[in-house]
Formats: C-alpha cells, sequence, structure tokens
C-alpha cells in the first residue's frame, strides 16, 4: 500500500500548478469579466472565443501541458488515470482550465471513443484535429421526451440506408455545442432495433454543418449558458452521413459507452475534486479577513466546523476517486464498477456541500460571477445529473452489492443472523 | 387553539388562487421565455416590462387583489399578518405573480417603513405611486466592503450638512434597481458616528436619479440577472437629498429596520412555501409521467421516500411560519424574535431541499429555464444570505434560547441535572 | 387561527408542570437508582414496583391528574385530543411520569380500546381496574418470524372453537409484559384467513394467567430492560380463552387497530416532545457550566448552533402534532391520515437528533443512567421501529400525496409542467 | 500509488477472517447470551469471565494469531500500522474478537505506552504479563467533574512526596475496571502545576488493589454495562505507589498521550469499519428474506439506497483510515495529526449512521441483544466522546487547516479572491 503518486504524476502536477497559480489564476477574474460581457446572453451564434484563453492554450502547448489525459505516450504524455488524476485536480482549480490544457469534457471522452475505436479514416480526419485543439466535438446523449437515465429509452433513430446511416430526432442538453469551433458530433441512436436491449444502439460522427441538423437553442444550466460552450438542444430531420461514419459498427453503442465511462468519470470527479479544493481556500480567505460582531467570521458560529466538514468530505472523496482510477489501471473497469459508480455519487455530492458552504461564508459575494463559486455550485448541481443521475448510480452500486449474496448467501452469515 | 384560516382569509386564498390558475400558471411558461429573449443580458438600461405582465397587474387591481400585504384596511384589504399568509403562498407558485398583485419585495417593505414612518409629504410623494403600482423602490443595504450580516458595519455614510444630507459610499444587492420603473431608494448608512451602537443609523429617501448616484452594474445571482428586477451595485458619490428625505429622524434607523422586519420575512417565507408546494408538485406530476426501466420514475429508488420527506418539511415549515405570523398579530415583533429569526432559517433551506429533489427528479428539464425550478432554487440560496444569513439567525435563536437560563437557572434544573 | 390553548388546557399544565417540578424531578435521579440497584437484571419475575413511584401515583390520583388521557369527563377530565397535547409534553418530560398519571402506554391505547369497542362485561372486569390503575395490561401485536411492518403478514392465530377463541404463536416486543400488575393481555391474530386482507384479523382478551400463556423472557432495547415494565416475548400453545372475550367481532382487528392509533400517536410525540425539551434543557445547562479552553463549552465550536437547530426542530414538531391533534378532533382520523403518520416519522427522528447533541455536550454523563438521557435515546430509536417503522409511514404520506394528483393530474398541472 | 495490501498484511488477514468465520462467528450469539444471563447486572464483583472465550483465546494464541497490533516482531508479528490496519478490520466485525486475538482496547495502548517508554521493571512486571494475556490493564483518563474534552482540565493530582507519588481524586468511565482479570492502571494526573500547560500531568502505573484505591461502580453506556469489561469510576484517596511507577518521568504525560494516540486510533476506527461492514452484511441478509407487501423488505422505499449509501460510506471511510495509518508509518504522527482526528470524527459517525440503518432494516430485532447491532451502536456513540469528542476533533482539523494560510495567506490567493 502507498499513498504517493508517481514522480512523473508528482512533475506534471508540480508543472500543472504553477501554470495555473502564475498564468491562469491571476487572470482568471478579468477573462470571466470579459467573457461574460461579450458572450453573456442566449445568442450563441454570437459567442466569441476569449484571446487570452487562446494565448493560455498556445502555452500550455508549447509546454508540453497538453493532452494530459491521454494515457497514449506520443499524443499525450503516458501518463497512467491514476497519475493523470492529480493533475486533473490542479485543473479543476478554474473552469477556465481545461480548456486551456485541450482536456475538457466532452473532448477528451470523444478523443478516447475515437483512440480506442474509431478506423483510420476517421482518427484521420477528427481525432487529429481534436488533439491538436484546432477543433472541438460534442456527445449527444441526453434526449428531452424520455427519462434518459435509463439509456435504453434513447428515441432518437440511426438508420441504415444503403451505404448512409439517416438520423432522425431530438438531443438536448449537449454539452459545448455552442461553441466557435464545435465540429463534430459523436450522436447514439437506435439503430437495430430488435436487437437485445444493449446492442440496439449505435454511435456515429455527424459533423455539424450537415443539412438537416439545426441547433434549436442553448439552455441555461441554472440561469448560466455557460458560454462560450453551451449545452444545445439539436433536432436531427433525416440528417443523411456516410457508413463510414459509424464508430465499430451498429449496435455497438452500448459496448462503447462503457469503454468512454471509467476514466471520464475520473477526470470529471478529480476535477470537481480540485473545484472543492478552491472553494474551501476561498472560504478560508474570506472567513479570516472579514470581520463581524468583532471577530474574523471564520471564528463565529459554526464556521470552524465546517471548514474541519469540508476537508474530510474532500479528503475521503479525493482517495475513492483515487482508488477507482487506480483499480482502472490494475484490474479494469469491470472490476471497478462499484467504484466508478460510488465516485460519480460522491463527487458531485461533496462538491455541492463545500461550495454551498463557501458561498454562505462569502455572502452575496459569493452568489454573483465575480468569483468561481456560483460557477462551481451548478458545474456541481449538474454533475449529479449529467451521466446518469445519482439514483442510477446508487442503484449500481447497490445491486452490485447484494449480488455478492448471491452464491452463498448462507456460507457468508453468522450463526447470529441465522437465527434471529 | 385553531388551525383553520379566517373566512376572509380563505376567501382571498380562493380568489387569488383561481386567478392564478385561470390566468397566470397558463402563461408562466411563454412569459418567462419572453422575457428571456428580450432581457437576458446584462445590459440592464436595456430591459423591457413585459407587456403580458402589466396586464395581468391591471387585471389583479381591477379585481382588488391588490396590496393584500398591508393590513390597512383603505389601501390594502385589512388582512392581518395571519390572514394574508396563506395568500401570499398563493402568490410563491410562481416568480412572477408578486409584482401582478403589488405584493413583491422590497416594495412591501419600503410601503411599510412609508406606511409607519414616512411623514405626510413622504407618503404623498412616494407611498401613493407604489400603492398605485405605478413606480417601484429599492433598499439600499448590503455592502461590498464588509460583513453586512453585522448591520453596524455599514460604511456608507449619510451626513447632515445644512438642510441636506450627503451620502457616500457604495451598496450592492440592491434588488429590482434594474427595474424600468424602480424611481426611488431607500439607503441605510451611518450617521451619528458617536451614538451607541444602534443609534448611530438613519434611513433616508434617494430618488434614483439624483446627481451622484451612479448604478455601476447588475450582478448575477447565480447566474441570473433576474431581469427585469436585477441585484444591482450602486455609487454614492455626494449625493445630496433635503434633509426633508429623513425617514422619522437621525439615528433613526435600526429602529425602523426592526418593525420593518416581522411581517416581511412572514411574506417573503410563505412565497417560499408556496414555491416549494409547486416544486412538489412538479416533482410528483414529472415523476408519474416519466418511465425508467418499466415504471414510471417516481417509484424508483428513494423517490416517493423524497415525496414524503419533502410533505413532512413543508408542512412543518408552514405551520411555525403561521405560528410567527400569529405572534406579530398578537403578541408583537418583540414577543416574537424566536419565531422570526427561525422562519428565516428554517423556510428557505426547507426550500432548497425541496426544490433539490425536484430537480433531480427532472433531469436536465430542471436545470433550465423551461421550467421554474432553477428559479426557485436561486431564490432559496439568495434567501439564505439575504436579510441576515442563516448563521445570524441561529445565533439568535441561541442566544434567546440562553437568556431563558440567565435569572432562575437553578431553580429550572432537575435534581438529576444537578447530580451530574 | 389561533395557536393558544384552551383556558382549561392550560390549566391542566400548570398543574402536571407543577407536580413534576415539585413531586416528580426532583426524586427522579434517586428513583432511577434505586429502580436499577433492585431492577437491573433480566430475572424479571424478580421485579419490584418502586415504592416512591407507588406514592407519587397516589397523589396524582388524589389531586384529579388522573387519566387526562380519555376524553370521556367522568373517568378523564373531559380533555380533548388537542387539550391533552400539551399535559403529555409535560409528563414526557420523565420516562417516570406517565404511570404516575395513569397515562402511559399501552395502558392508554388499552383503555381507548376497550373504552370504545369492549362490551359492558369487558369494561367491568377490565376497563375499571385499568382507569383505577389497579392493574396493567400489554399489547400483542409484534411477532418475531414476520416483517410486522406489515401487519397483514401476522401469523398468531385466533381460531374460534365453540364457544371459546383458541391462540397460537408466538409475539415478542410486548411492552409492560414484566410489570408485576400486568394481568391481561390484548391480542391481535388471524382468525378469519379466507376475508379480505383487512377483515381477517381478531382482537382478544388473554389473561397473562391463562394456561398454555409463557412468557419466555424479557428483551433488552439498546442494552436495557425497561424494567419493570419490560419488552417480553409471549408464546401461545393452544391458549384457551370464552368467546366473549372477543373485542366487537371476528375480522375487526384491523378497523379497532386503525380506531385505537391516532390519539395514541399523538399522546406519544407529544411525551416525545416534552423529552427534547428537557434534553435541550440539560444540554443549556450543561453547556454553560462547563468549561474547556477557557470558555464554557456551549460557546465552542458550533454549539450554539445545536442549541437553535433544537429549539428550530422542536417547534417544527410540535406544531405539526398540534395540528394533528386539532384535526383528529375537529376532522376525524380519517381526514388527518397524512398528519398523523408524519408526526409518527418527524417526532421520533427529531427527538433522536435533538438528545444526540444534548449527549454529546454531556460528554461520558450523557451515556450514563445518571441523567435521563441514554434513556430519551433509547425510546427516540424505538419509536423509530415501534407502531410501524419510519419507512411504512413515509410510504403512507407519499401515497396520500400522489394520490391528490390522480383526479385531474391534467387539470393542475400548468403550462410550463405540460410544456416540459 | 498502490491500493494493495502488503502480502504479509494478506496472509494475516486471511487467517483471523478464517478463525472469525469458522471459531468466533458461529459461536457469537451464544456467548452472548451466556455473558448475558451470567454478567447483565451492576454486581461487577461477580462477573465472571466466558469458558468459551478463554478458550478460543487460547487457540489464537497458539495459532500465532496474537499482539498482531504491536508492530515488535518479536512479540508481536512486526505488521505495520498500515499492514495491522485490514487484520483489525476482520477482528471488528465482532465486539468478542479483540479480547480473544489479545488486541483489545485501552490494553493495546497500555502495551505500546509500555513498550516505548516503560522502564525494564515496569516491562517486566506488567508488559510481559498484558502481551502473555494473563492480566489486564485499565487507562484512568476522563474525570467527571470537569469537561475532560480538555485534557489540561485534569484535576487528579499526582504528587511526589520522598520516593512515593501520591494520587487523589476521581476518574470515571475507566474501560475494563470490571474485568476479573484487571490488575494494573496507568492514570494521568496533575503533578507539576506550575509548568506550562502541556508538561504539567504525569502518568503513574497504579496497581489496582493499592490501598486508598475504591471502585465506585459501573457505569451503563447505553443502558449496557459491557460486563465483563465494565467502564468504572474510581476514587483515590491518598493513594502511594512507589516514585519508581512514574512512567518516563514527571510532567510527560501529554507527550506520552501522544505517541499514544495515533496507532491507537487507527485501530478503534479499522474495528469500527469492520462493524459497520458486518452490520451492512446483516441489513442486506435481512432485508432479503424477510418480506413485507408482498417484496424483499430490501426492495422497498429507499433501501436500496441505502445499502448504496452505507458502501459509499464505509469505503470513503476506510481510505481514509487507511491513509493515517500509511502516514503514520511514513511521515510520523506529527505530519498526520489531521488525518488522525479526521478518522476519530469520521469513522465513528459513519459507524453510527450505518448500523442505525441495519437496526431500522431489522425492526425489533435490531435492538436487542440477539444481534450485535444495538452493541454496534452503543460503541458508535461512545467513541464520538472517548479519546475526544468529535468538536475537539474537528477543531484540531479546522486549526490545522487555516495554519496553512498563516506564512503567506497572499501568496496562495487568487486574484479573483482579492477583488471580491
Amino acid at each position: 500500500m502507498n499513498f504517493e503518486h508517481s514522480e512523473k504524476s508528482r512533475a506534471y502536477v508540480a508543472k500543472v500548478r504553477d501554470f495555473m497559480q502564475q498564468k491562469v489564476l491571476p487572470q482568471e477574474a478579468s477573462i470571466m469579466r470579459e467573457n461574460h460581457a461579450q458572450n453573456g446572453h442566449g445568442n450563441w451564434q454570437q459567442w466569441q472565443l476569449n484571446p487570452t484563453v487562446q494565448a493560455l492554450k498556445a502555452q500550455a502547448k508549447a509546454e508540453g501541458l497538453w493532452n494530459l489525459f491521454l494515457p497514449d505516450s506520443e499524443w499525450g504524455q503516458g501518463l497512467s488515470c491514476v497519475d493523470y488524476a492529480p493533475v486533473a485536480e490542479a485543473m479543476g482549480q478554474s473552469l477556465l482550465a481545461p480548456e486551456i490544457f485541450n482536456c475538457n469534457a466532452p473532448d477528451t471522452g470523444n478523443m478516447e471513443v475515437l483512440y480506442h475505436f474509431g478506423s483510420d479514416a476517421q482518427k484521420s480526419q477528427w481525432l487529429t484535429p481534436l488533439l491538436n485543439g484546432d477543433i472541438r466535438s460534442v456527445f449527444g446523449m441526453t434526449e428531452p421526451d424520455v427519462a434518459s437515465s435509463d439509456a435504453t429509452n434513447m428515441q432518437v433513430t440511426i438508420t441504415p440506408e444503403g451505404d448512409e446511416l439517416v438520423i432522425n430526432g431530438t438531443k438536448w442538453w449537449t454539452t459545448g455545442l455552442g461553441h466557435p469551433n464545435a465540429k463534430i458530433a459523436i450522436v447514439m441512436g437506435l439503430s437495430v432495433p430488435d436487437a437485445d436491449k444493449h446492442n440496439r444502439h449505435s454511435m456515429v460522427l455527424v459533423p455539424l454543418d450537415t443539412p438537416g441538423l439545426t441547433i434549436k437553442r442553448m439552455l441555461t444550466a441554472y440561469g448560466d449558458y455557460d458560454a462560450p460552450y453551451g449545452h444545445g438542444e439539436m433536432h436531427f430531420d433525416n440528417v443523411r452521413v456516410p457508413a463510414a461514419n459509424l464508430i465499430m459498427g451498429l449496435g455497438k453503442g452500448f459496448a462503447i459507452a462503457q469503454g468512454r465511462l471509467g476514466p471520464g468519470r475520473v477526470h470529471h470527479c478529480m476535477r470537481a475534486i480540485g473545484a472543492a479544493e478552491r472553494a474551501l481556500s476561498l472560504m478560508i480567505q474570506r472567513g479570516s479577513t472579514r470581520v463581524a460582531f468583532g471577530q474574523p467570521i471564520i471564528k463565529l458560529g459554526g464556521n470552524m466546523e465546517r471548514v474541519a466538514e469540508a476537508r474530510m468530505l474532500i479528503d475521503q472523496a479525493r482517495l475513492l476517486t483515487l482508488c477507482a482510477a487506480w483499480k482502472i489501471d490494475n484490474v479494469g473497469v469491470k472490476h471497478a464498477m462499484t467504484d466508478i459508480s460510488a465516485i460519480k455519487v460522491v463527487v458531485p455530492n461533496m462538491l455541492q456541500q463545500v461550495v454551498d458552504m463557501a458561498i454562505q461564508m462569502h455572502g452575496g459575494a459569493g452568489m454573483c460571477g465575480d468569483l468561481p463559486l456560483a460557477g462551481f455550485a451548478a458545474m456541481a448541481r449538474s454533475l449529479r445529473l449529467a451521466d446518469g443521475p445519482d439514483e442510477v448510480h446508487k442503484a449500481m452500486v447497490s445491486r452490485l452489492e447484494l449480488a455478492k449474496y448471491k452464491p452463498a448467501r448462507e456460507a457468508q452469515s453468522s450463526s447470529l443472523a441465522k437465527e434471529s
């Protein structure tokens, strides 16, 4: 047992922390102000990229702090999931960071899909520019008309017709759809209706400029458009793409999704942990400098206890996530299902709690855009729904727990239990 | 003991519920969409009133559903605090309603201040148009540079100079400041620095077009501007108003504030309870109609338990608030301090919990502007800070609790306690 | 709406509080010590009555503080449910009190059953001595071999044979079974197996000395036997009683149980609220007099906030219970089902929380028998299971909540909800 | 980073689990029944050892499953703190286990004190028989008359007089004091009143048969005497021991206590985790086999979610504890202060929650002595007070957290924070 990160991991953490401290955080407030002045409205077609972010992105790329999420040592830096985890945490301090390091969702997940399951042609057409940070991508999963928590409900159809695939239906909460560089969507939909439940859906690459594909609107998430990324609603009206745009094969949607999920959840969770650390840090700094009733407010009421609560929640959530990452690396996603579902529940809820405490310590300042806290709160709340709501993941954890008792329930129960 | 509302109260509840059901709720979604398309940006100077809301307001006025918050039977309808409470709950179903019935904060509180403490001239100049719904008002209390949870920290100065008062400093989170009809601010500030702590501050009427008063910006509250109301930051740079604009007298700020608070908190809380009922109702309807894993999602996992939790939280919070209202009417604000602070903590936290559950049942739909839930969530979160954060009110409740033991601690303690 | 108790109610509260303060609380510690020295073991046959308690009981009876739970004005004092509620709270301060005032469970419930549903012969034989406090009774409901949360699971059989009823099976958690004066059991069991689910069970009077009835043992509840009351396990082996011992009729068990439950739950809950007030009072007194790190411990960390939390939890729970009591009196048990189930969940959980905080403030003293806190903790925990676990009552509340939407779900939903 | 235990550790876990499964658990119910029949009363002088436990102890010793807590490889088996941790978890399944493996508190802590700080004479007189399991020991720390959460409050005096030490005062909650084999106490008290706060107290060895030392009574912890161990109150009335009984030196009490605490807390916590796993296991087995309303009760309401909650709470608490253990081994107690205080808060609270859920699933059976759950509940509740209440440890965690900001608060804060 060893709770120390590898030397390589620590080196990257140091570099990313340094970059964050020197280059990102000092400009965060002004970037967010500029961005909001520029893009703070629902007319997403007019959203523009922030030039400072673009410059930072170029710098990160030049310094080799690029695609660190990808275990591949050519395209990325060969960091395993558990090696990358604390790097993701360092990025999580600011909502601006993931894009700067080309480690933002959903591009990371999409790049992983293409990396593992894409054809050579798909890779050269879409993976290469994504890895270069030249374009961005979206992932069409959630639908407005069904409970998407049960993915088998999905109603968008991907129907083979000759050497084309025809796509119909509506997706929403498609993150990143408003970004000026968004060019390609990976869309999941029903294509083999008669197959068994988990072999009916396919994933297909759909360029966003394909005829019949309409971006209807951007949705606010807790009042915010998250510009210039956005969460969009897109309609597919007889959208046709070449059959070569299919990933892996017809009906392989769930198989791809399974492979895609493990590392992606670890990344999300580690960033959320970084956000929680930032929130705690802001909370302490605010509480130590503001005075009420003759004392720094952090000394008042239960505030010091809340600092301890936050520390204990964060540390536990981090260890759980690192353990999940380690299992993904060492025993594989299939043997880490409990862990992967558990972090998906634990971490966003932890972030929601910690941010709520931090906002409370800040008063009104905590709610407005001057600080990253309201953004973190929206992120936490969204993560409790995105990629399966809490309830679905708790159901998974408990089902796996009960399964342990199936084969030999009697053998494991003590005599006491038997007698009761 | 009698848990039934008076006949008069029930009659107004029925009328307001009917108005809500027939006229407001069916148009709520379209009004909010229009409003967001029109005003969903930070350039508050361009915010416009929604014509449908204005028409509904005229209708409500015509039907006598107007100024119901005011116990006065000429200007209002002579409803006591406990009589008005369930009427406020009925309005709380929609964020649009309070303005329609001329019962919106902070105008109600400001009207009460003028009603109870204003001079005749102040009343005719400002109270009359407010009661008529012709203009709107704001209340300048919170400041960015100090912990406003301790109101004695306040730094804005209101200095008498000859027959004028000179105002300097900054206020923020001034709600309603962006509204096109906002004309007048009641501002609280330091004016008798040498007096004892609670006799130093004054309240003064400041027309928003007074030279030296600048509205610097609107703040987002959880990503949303709450247009066309807005929460603003205003700067006072040697703003001069006639001494006649002083309310009650120099140093009377805290005395006025105390009188203003009791009923206002009941109103806020009852509206929040109405919002919680709406959230629960939406949660049940969504959960009963969406299907996942072969069942309506309300039957899955702990969802039914959450319905019960919500019902129990709401019912308790409502009774606590009604009891506070009844005490205000029957024994006075001074003898209802525990109750008034308790509801200020209990109700917004209850709303935050209930709305969180309702959002979770809705998935993505719960987070976006298509439903009132995200708005309710922001309202709940803001109420936990506005007008004193949770912590200040808990401190009040516990201080009053300990005070019960001061005179005769021994007499009250049992022999058991003594021996321990 | 009126939150003041009736004059009559206040008069009895004053008398009971005075009796508690003057006579019960000063002797509580010594009585509990004596009782534990005498009865603190599992050999229940040797348990003895405490002479001081018996003397106090005689005094209470002499002063007319007797059978106050019974609305009947001849046998009791004609207090309605809501009138009696604060009297029960006053008794709840000490675990010793209910017996002293002849208002202890399960005798109160049993007396109500006999009062409402007993034959004249049953009344004269059993109700009279119970009302006189000469004997005690038990109620046989819970069974060890089935989930008793679903009462239709019940396996004890009550079979008519000629003019006798034959009883077989096992009951446990039969409270009061170890009491030296316990003479009679009301037992519920299956007797019309072919009837529909809620008409299969009967209630029958079984004297505890009937041949074939064996008391197997007393159970500890959280380590404590609750002597001299006890929670027992009793076995019925072809126990025969005359058919005249049947209450109301064959298959009427559930009908009787329904009628029995409402007021009984209010009584339990009000006593629990009294216990919570006592716990809070002890917590404040302890916290104000013990010093650590240079301050009274109540000033440390989040302790003051916990005082406020306790006050807010208690006040809400009390109002909910009083409202349920008022509804029982004014609209009947059938229209108060949500309220009666809600208090059954809310109040014991509230007590568990408040007592937990009080114990924490006391350190080790809080856990041992020198103070009533550990007893209150066991009471709270038991109440969360007794008479239906939390889960069953939450299910009831949520089912009733959903039922509101059955007839006209569409009519009630707003346009917003429809569009989502 | 590596989340796998060492081979040696896994080997001992396997052996202990096997021993538990084969020998302890099958006899647990009957041992507890016998023990309760024999010792279930307050006359501790009559408590007797259970012969089955003694036989199991001999077996464990024979198999080398003995003193595993001690890192020493001669006396113990050379297991580091993190190696021993999962072994302690395996023992935690049953309250009977620690004694059987000679790994029970407070003997383990006392043995560590003697091992690290005892003189040769002290070791041969007391450590050897303790390591052999021939005698037992107690630790006198908590006092009834002061808030012992602030250890500097301690009032027992240990005064040097010639070549003797004279001890006066009262200790209570002295665990193990009722055990028939208890022979020796380590007592902490004030002996250098003029020294600075943390150099005033000494630790001294006091044989329990020393004249002047009276065991006044055993206390119930949540109604239970925990026989044959017991929690006692002992009085020191001019108790005299040779100066050679002093451990380390006058005023070294706090220094010794610090060294004693780290591993001891890990042991307590890991056992608590084992108890939580057992509780979860019983909960699942009960819930899967009992039927209500036509389904296994585990499928009803929120029960499956509670299984997931328990799994997530346990896994997080375990990782936090293992990390603390690893830090103790690798960076030392002084650099693991946050971790050691954090587990002291997190783990007992987790156990309290998990056991509460398990009891609720069992109904009445969960509260009585037929199952280990009520015992686990009392253990959890006691652990939240023993060795520093939650509040003291939260204060430590938050103080250390704030200390991170002392030297360079500005350097660490982002520009955003500064501007707010």
